[in-house]
């Protein structure tokens, strides 16, 4: 089987209004934008020479998603509208899909002669997603139609990588179609799709093919193959490296793998890329990658607030790799790591009104530094400021979409006959003759009402920010999960209220700085609330915060003492002697950053203790 | 007349030290890696397509700037080596002058038919340095054979520019000919000179053919005149903009014609741009020029601290312009400034066995930035972390030593009567019959005894750093001055204490942190004198400072208190625990940063007050 599909019904608040947002606006501000640049039409495979719109190698990738989501969406809310979107664009692709099963509107229409003789051209990758997207469609409607084709283009891979080793490269340069197999593996049940996914994540890294070819311009990290996780075997890899969501997707097969065959190697590998992952590579809001060129993992603790990266796409991938070793290991690590992306790092990557993106997701703007790069950008970049409706390279809004709309995957799961709360919503669950009704306000507050019907032993997450909370039931703590026999209704409440947090002396960016979260969410204190150049700001550790329900997100907004440092004398220079004058100031939860204007923003925070 | 030339002798100390290094072997490394790259095998002008070495635009100009240094170092010190390397170099450019008076290395040999075809291509900019060092070697050795042959040059200039307008282009894209032709005015006492500097000077601005240049590639300001100052009439900028030492050299023409005419429009955008370059503009250590891309001025108050450029160049070209600026106006806050660059921002530029060299000179080194971006650093630039020998563009070697063999020109000056004292080092200064000794160990302690004779009225300058000071005669204190009548043995005492500085509040780079001065010299903390990560050290008020002389410098190593700072707990983010622990550290003076390895190191550190 599939994801947590029709077991889960999500049924009001905080992720229930981003299902909503994703289902009436931004899945149509999607397709919109991507028949506006011509990603529908080049289905069609009839673009020539000299036509104005010429196919990128990545648009099935981006048709792909926007079905996967669109057909999530369908499962729960059926749309005529949305799904004839769909069954035309299954047309296109079926009418110009090769007799030996290739399957590429990018190669068909442009260089036939050619596929399959670029590793970085991501075929496989867009073969991957169109999987998902198929798999995605089969359960929502049961229609198969478009579950054969891939079938049948997943056939001619397997002759041509795993038998025959006739394309030019042995693994693809963008990892996707591993976990795409085994999802393929999962709704079919036949056994050579997880073979073929075992094939390429156990070929990569161990290919001298692969190792040789040299890499075009669009690779960023010339001359190594960290960049896309080939340069040694998979089960080697203790170090999150490379392209950081390329990682992210080789890590989700990998454990994958794991769940599917039990090798522990493969186990112990994802243990250690998470933790090397999540423990000295990701920033506050959950963000990864941390460098533009790449858009890749650095080093440790190397986490600058302006200068990261942090690609959307990056954290819903590792909300992907966290769930699936959620799913085996039972750890609220994994569910904190979910958690953070959801309300933070991931959720910044769209706007409030649902229809426009940011691809990176920086912990500062410092509107000034694109003054002072007015003249050339080229060489020092800072991240855009104001979010947008499409990119040249649109990875991140349909993998929103399908994010959005599939969140029911994330609240729950059973294992060993123990019922799993991971998430907070208000929902209801049914599976296995069981039912678990969850009501929460969650993230604005952390009382949680679960209504049990079935269920012999549950297990609920305390979060990992939590400090202290209530529970009308005796509970067993392991591993971050409130273990309870035979429940019935269970009343918790997970105490919420501002902290600040500091970071690993080795971070820099961060040293003398707070961050302030509340319960999950992150904060940030924008100018456009605060009147003042925001490094001259100092927190405090007291902080008598005053909460407010804020109408611009509907969560609260969180307003505490602080200092404003100024010297005394004037000057550039002068003798230290500053005066510190006492405000307030007002932040907002990071999500929200960027919705009104552009405007100055930072997570961390000088702090005075 | 020149500059004050052989009115002054530098004795002993810190300054002759640095004059002696430059003698025996800068002057020396600069040639001979002038010489291994072509340059001045270049001035025969026999360079043919397909030869290795191909001449650069600008390689007369260090060949002219290395001459002049040499000639500055004869003029005290005969050394028949250095004039038959001159002599020769000058034989070379006489041999391949035209009838018609153009003399340039790169255009004779590889682009005849070119000649003023490009206005960003250096030749007023070289013809400028080569008058310079005509000049230099005619008031080191009374032969004019160099002078004449550039006066022949500087005709077909003026004719071609001033007369004809008949070059493609009305002002040169690199300033540096308008100041070189005061020189030459002054050297020669005839006036067309001067005519052709105020028409360069003005016309700068105004034309619209220069406004309409489509610039190259190297161009790094691509579609703005203001990075050659060409966007508006000079009597109309006020605020210092462009490219650092194109604006320096610019404000030193405008400063002498100012001087030469008695322009008030001249010497009100002087004051307007000086101001607006060092209280908005510059770094504590003197380094101009914020910005990698176009090597450039910013905006106010834009100072990062390891991002930043601070061209050696723009320094030096700082101490020009604020030469001039004191020789009129008789302000201390002139000639502070040059005492900044002198022993920090400038001084940085060279390494302390005189061999290697620093173009840019930041205020941070952070190592690991370059593993970091190790694999495509081209789109995230930091400093480099050692001097090397030679540049391709090799512009500020050859600056450090005309200006390290002319450091007699910035001790005194005299004007109305009044023998001005603007720097501080063992000398002596023979003019209009009075005699000035000076006897110091500045910068190590303030103590300074001058003895004068002959002199009516004195001024002596109180640094703008001190804070405290005793002198023995009576003093009138006025614009930075100590005016005294008829002074015969007087004794100062300048009290030099290490201290710490913040910067103005809208520094955002240096929110939160202190630099330490003590008397002129910036210090900075190495990480190879202070094992643990400079970020988490945090300076405090009570620095219980202790002094030592260190062999490194021949200065003072200054060791304060300080705390290191870490939370309590570990992990990578944990509600805020922060410990202090205390500890000591060292710091050293600025300029002598990057001489024992690659090693961090930073001027703005942390501050707990």
């Amino acid at each position: 089987m599939d994801f947590r599909f029709n077991e889960v019904t999500i049924a009001g608040g905080f992720l229930h209004d981003l299902q909503e947002k994703n289902r009436k606006v931004t899945i149509n501000a999607v397709y919109d934008r991507f028949a506006d640049t011509g990603r529908f039409a080049a289905l069609d495979c009839n673009w020539k020479e000299g036509d104005e719109i010429k196919p990128h190698i990545f648009w099935d990738s981006d048709v792909a998603k926007w079905i996967e989501g669109a057909a999530y969406i369908i499962a729960k809310h059926p749309d005529a509208a949305l799904e004839e979107k769909i069954e035309r664009a299954i047309d296109a692709m079926e009418a110009n899909q090769w007799e030996d099963g290739y399957l590429n509107s990018y190669y068909t229409a442009v260089e036939p002669e050619n596929r399959f003789t670029n590793r970085d051209h991501h075929e496989l990758y867009c073969c991957g997603h169109l999987i998902e997207a198929a798999v995605a469609y089969y359960y929502a409607t049961g229609r198969d139609r478009f579950l054969r084709m891939m079938e049948k283009y997943v056939e001619l891979v397997d002759r041509i990588f795993r038998v025959e080793h006739s394309a030019v490269f042995d693994t693809p340069g963008h990892e996707e179609i591993e976990l795409a197999l085994v999802r393929l593996y999962r709704a079919t049940g036949k056994k050579k799709y997880l073979d073929l996914a075992a094939y390429f994540v156990n070929t990569r890294g161990t290919s001298e093919r692969d190792k040789n070819i040299v890499h075009g311009r669009s690779y960023h990290y010339l001359g190594t193959t960290a960049y896309a996780q080939s340069h040694i075997p998979v089960r080697e890899q203790l170090e999150a490296d490379g392209h950081a969501v390329r990682a992210m997707y080789l890590y989700c097969a990998m454990a994958d793998l794991y769940a599917e065959t039990g090798d522990e190697t493969l186990r112990k590998a994802c243990y250690a890329l998470f933790e090397d992952a999540t423990t000295r590579k990701m920033h506050i809001t959950g963000g990864l990658g941390s460098i533009r060129v790449g858009e890749a993992f650095t080093l440790a603790y190397d986490l600058p607030a302006e200068r990261t990266y942090n690609e959307t796409c990056a954290s819903i991938g590792m909300m992907f790799f966290a769930q699936r070793m959620l799913e085996q290991e039972h750890k609220g690590v994994f569910a904190d790591v979910i958690e953070r992306q959801l309300y933070n790092g991931m959720l910044s990557g769209v706007s409030l009104d649902g229809k426009s993106f940011f691809y990176e997701n920086p912990l500062e703007i410092n509107v000034k530094n694109h003054v002072r790069t007015r003249f050339n950008p080229k060489e020092e970049k800072y991240p855009i400021t104001q979010r947008v409706e499409v990119f040249k390279c649109s990875c991140c809004p349909p993998n929103l979409t399908r994010l959005f709309s599939s969140f029911e995957r994330y609240l729950y799961h059973v294992a060993n006959g123990v019922y799993y709360v991971d998430q907070f919503a208000d929902s209801t669950w049914s599976e296995g003759g069981a039912t678990v009704t969850q009501k929460t306000k969650y993230p604005q507050n952390g009382k949680v009402t679960l209504t049990f019907a079935g269920v012999k032993r549950a297990a609920v997450r305390i979060p990992g920010w939590c400090e202290s909370y209530k529970c009308n039931v005796p509970v067993t703590v392991k591993d971050g999960y409130a273990y309870m026999e035979a429940p019935t209704t269970v009343e918790l409440d997970f105490e919420m209220k501002p902290v600040y947090y500091s970071a690993h002396a080795e971070v820099d960016e961060s040293a003398g700085k707070v961050a302030l979260m509340r319960g999950p969410i992150v904060y940030c204190a924008e100018r456009i609330d605060n009147p003042v150049n925001l490094h001259r700001l100092v927190l405090v550790p007291e902080m008598n915060a005053t909460e407010e329900l804020d109408p611009l997100t509907g969560l609260t907004r969180i307003t505490v003492d602080a200092l404003i440092s100024a010297p005394k004398a004037g000057g550039l220079f002068q003798k230290v002697d500053n005066v510190y004058e006492k405000t307030r100031i007002s932040l907002i939860p990071y999500y929200a950053f960027a919705n009104r204007g552009e405007t100055d923003m930072l997570v961390w925070c000088r702090y005075k203790d």
